[in-house]
């Protein structure tokens, strides 16, 4: 059998190939000769025909021939009749160590642009901002009162320091979830939390359910624990309640994993009613739910915000709930938690011994002076995330009228239909014109979802203008004209 | 077959149950349901008989026979003829989601008084201290200089901020490593790194070549991968040559893993000449080797250190270098890294990814402030060090003389053997004396240094006068009156 089967497969595998300067052709053969060099293809891997990738990277079959044609000519890859195009049987293989990409996984070519850092491209695919202003005066503050004590302790703390676990079970009591501190375990933004959860719950086929559409990041943390993941749809008010109870029913998960407030990357605020429902199923159906509540962006002080998911729950229900500081004070802070039962907190600590031993300090310091400020903070991001929620919104009526979206509960992003065009042919023409698109089949665990796109509005008005103005170029290309020319040479 | 076979599993299982108040039977009869509520004791398990638990455990036959009867009363342990003292039948079993232990591990002892917090004992299991002096004037500068730029961006650097890997990689130039900076990758402490270096190479049923004995944190994290364990012992220039080539030849290993500087907890200093030797076998053997030079505690500037392992590497050859600002500069800060080739590098980062996203951004910022003087904090600190050392030397020598060490080349403990002595039975009767030590055989995959002990120098003279005083009492206690008596109030 082919390891490589689809198209789909190659684009995934290529990410963002066609960023950057240079001819298509060129950067597309060099695309795959890294892909070799990574060991993501593999020597008689075969490869699409030149027609097939064409369409999947909405580029011209001319572009695809042009790009083999040097591979061919550099030994990398093999042409016979009726065999297709391969990688050559004799290219050098890189050593057989695991390259770090989970098997199946979709949210990489998201991390990338992080990891291969910034570029000329307006990336939506993080939409993340400068820290709130809280943040600095409060390290100020930290520094002039605390700072000597604080560094005179040895600096370990794999549960979290004593002050934020406080000041976090003070935060999620007043919210509605009584809470105490050892009921709390602090980690490296509510990412690392959903790691050590899946740690404790999560082995080897073991069945998660998640609702569809999802954020990868989210998704790959369980793949890569080797988990079935089985998706429930939304409604407006959260995952559909009667397809829920059936998957409970008939699949025994040993995880429910679901984001309340707010959806990522729907925006759809979870109801009470729906809260209770899933409450009851869950203690029913005896499953463990993690309640993922750190996609706290915009966050409008005029809603009416229910009480967390874990505070509908009967009693003896497993429950965990992350949080975080990441979207309403800064990503690079880095603070998260996880709050669940005493008992699970002490194993989640122990996983975090093996992580990392701990937290850094100074940051766990801050933000336990951040979270009793923490709903003003939030209340004053919202109001100018509301702004620029409606700037995006007007742009996009203006410019691009054919899409369809509606605002959203909150959170940080519109979450956009393309009426009749697949987001990933889109994606490919969307990185051309200077923008990096998340597509929604990698936001589905099952390939669906495949003409929508993720569209932060977390960004100033001027960005927000260039932006929007950028999609608007790519559509009119994609539906104007088709596949870019064959060799596109921009100096 | 049983389950839990010899009386060391239960010591291991049971951690220091000996501590806090009251008397001693009810603390083991307190810890012993503890453990079955965690499901580390499941119904039918077999204990160990009373006179066998109660050597094991240095105390009384009597301690143990009043322990089981409050147990049996309680219905959680059966006794019948012929087949000794079990765990009941009708226990309620905890939800089988992992307990966050490592199958096999011997860390978490150590690490379970972290999580804990602190209580009366002198714990010598983490030898850590407070920040050097250096680490509070530079974030003082950090806040005055450079903090608006620094909260502008998104925050968000899974290789690691820029301008820190930078600075790492001109400290390891300037110490005999030429590195450019996508050659380091940043992590959560020298741990993480150990982590995904393991995720990257050890596979379930790989072997890694560890020296021994070894530090148990690092020893789990290989166990947690389900790695197989082949030790290699040291002499006073590091690993044994001639048995390292040997398993290298038969074993066909997945990673070497050794501490050129310093060896922890022996605190030997691999020599310039075993550097090479290793570096030759390892290319000879096409073995990727992991150095960690995180153990940089004490580090006399008097002493000639040599480049790292990885200078001596021919090309071609795989090998990482871990390091760490812990032992330096503060524990606290949580900031290590691993130096390794480019694409190796690459790999790293997206591991790092899925586990975190990226290390907070402040601390690395001010790592990166503090790298440059790197040098000269640790010979500032290592003056004070040394200091320590003669002390605790001296009074060993006048309160203990019968112990048996050499003064290490660095690091941050003193590798001890206790003449005749098993140093579990000790440390269990040491923790009565209000002192928590790490027995040898818990930092031996073998089971082998079952009478040596760490004991780190790394605390100011009036704490390590009461340390040798207790450890004096404890020592006098075992060697002249054998196990405590039945029923020891402490109010």
């Amino acid at each position: 059998m082919d390891r490589i089967s689809t198209e789909r497969d190659i684009v995934a595998l290529l990410g963002d190939w066609a960023s950057g300067r240079g001819p298509l052709y060129r950067k597309l053969a060099d695309a795959l000769t890294r892909a070799v060099e990574d060991g993501l293809l593999l020597p008689d891997d075969r490869l699409p025909s030149e027609r097939g990738l064409g369409e999947a990277l909405q580029v011209s079959r001319a572009t695809v021939v042009a790009a083999y044609q040097e591979l061919r000519g550099a030994g990398l890859l093999s042409s016979r009749q009726g065999s297709g195009t391969r990688i050559a049987s004799d290219v050098k293989v890189p050593r057989p160590t695991a390259d770090g990409r989970v098997p199946g996984g979709t949210a990489m070519t998201i991390f990338q642009r992080l990891i291969d850092g910034p570029g000329e491209l307006i990336s939506v695919a993080v939409a993340a901002g400068g820290a709130a202003p809280e943040l600095a005066v409060t390290l100020r503050e930290l520094v002039r009162d605390d700072l000597d004590e604080l560094l005179s302790g040895p600096g370990y703390h794999p549960s979290g320091l004593p002050e934020l676990r406080e000041a976090i079970a003070d935060y999620l009591t007043r919210n509605g979830l009584p809470t105490a501190h050892d009921e709390v375990v602090v980690t490296t933004g509510a990412h690392q939390g959903l790691v050590l959860t899946t740690e404790l719950y999560v082995s080897q086929g073991a069945t998660v359910i998640v609702e569809t559409p999802n954020w990868p990041g989210c998704l790959d943390v369980f793949r890569s624990a080797g988990a079935r993941l089985v998706t429930v749809p939304l409604d407006e008010e959260g995952p559909e309640i009667h397809t829920l109870g059936t998957v409970l029913r008939e699949r025994k998960p040993s995880l429910l994993y679901v984001m309340p407030t707010y959806h990522n990357p729907t925006g759809v605020l979870m109801s009470a009613a729906r809260r209770r429902r899933i409450a009851e199923l869950a203690a029913e159906h005896e499953v463990p739910v993690l309640e993922d509540n750190a996609y706290m962006t915009y966050h409008p002080e005029s809603g009416v915000v229910p009480a967390p998911l874990a505070a509908y729950a009967p009693p003896g229900t497993e429950m965990l709930s992350l949080g975080s500081l990441a979207k309403a004070v800064w990503g690079g802070l880095r603070i998260g938690w996880v709050r669940g039962p005493a008992e699970i907190v002490q194993r989640l600590s122990r996983r975090k011994v093996l992580a990392d031993i701990g937290s850094p300090v100074i940051d766990q310091a801050l933000a336990a002076r951040l979270m009793p400020r923490l709903d003003r903070i939030l209340a004053d991001r919202s109001k100018e995330l509301g702004l620029q929620l409606d700037h995006m919104d007007a742009l996009l009526r203006n410019r691009l009228p054919s899409w369809r979206w509606q605002r959203p509960d909150g959170g940080g992003a519109l979450w956009v239909e393309l009426p009749g065009v697949d987001a990933m042919a889109f994606a490919q023409v969307a990185v051309r014109h200077g923008v990096d698109v998340v597509p929604g089949a990698v936001m589905d665990p099952d390939g669906g979802h495949a003409n929508h796109i993720r569209l932060p509005f977390t960004f100033s008005p001027e960005v927000l203008d260039e932006l929007v103005h950028r999609l608007a170029r790519a559509w009119s290309e994609i539906a104007r004209h088709g596949p870019a020319p064959a060799v596109q040479v921009v100096v």
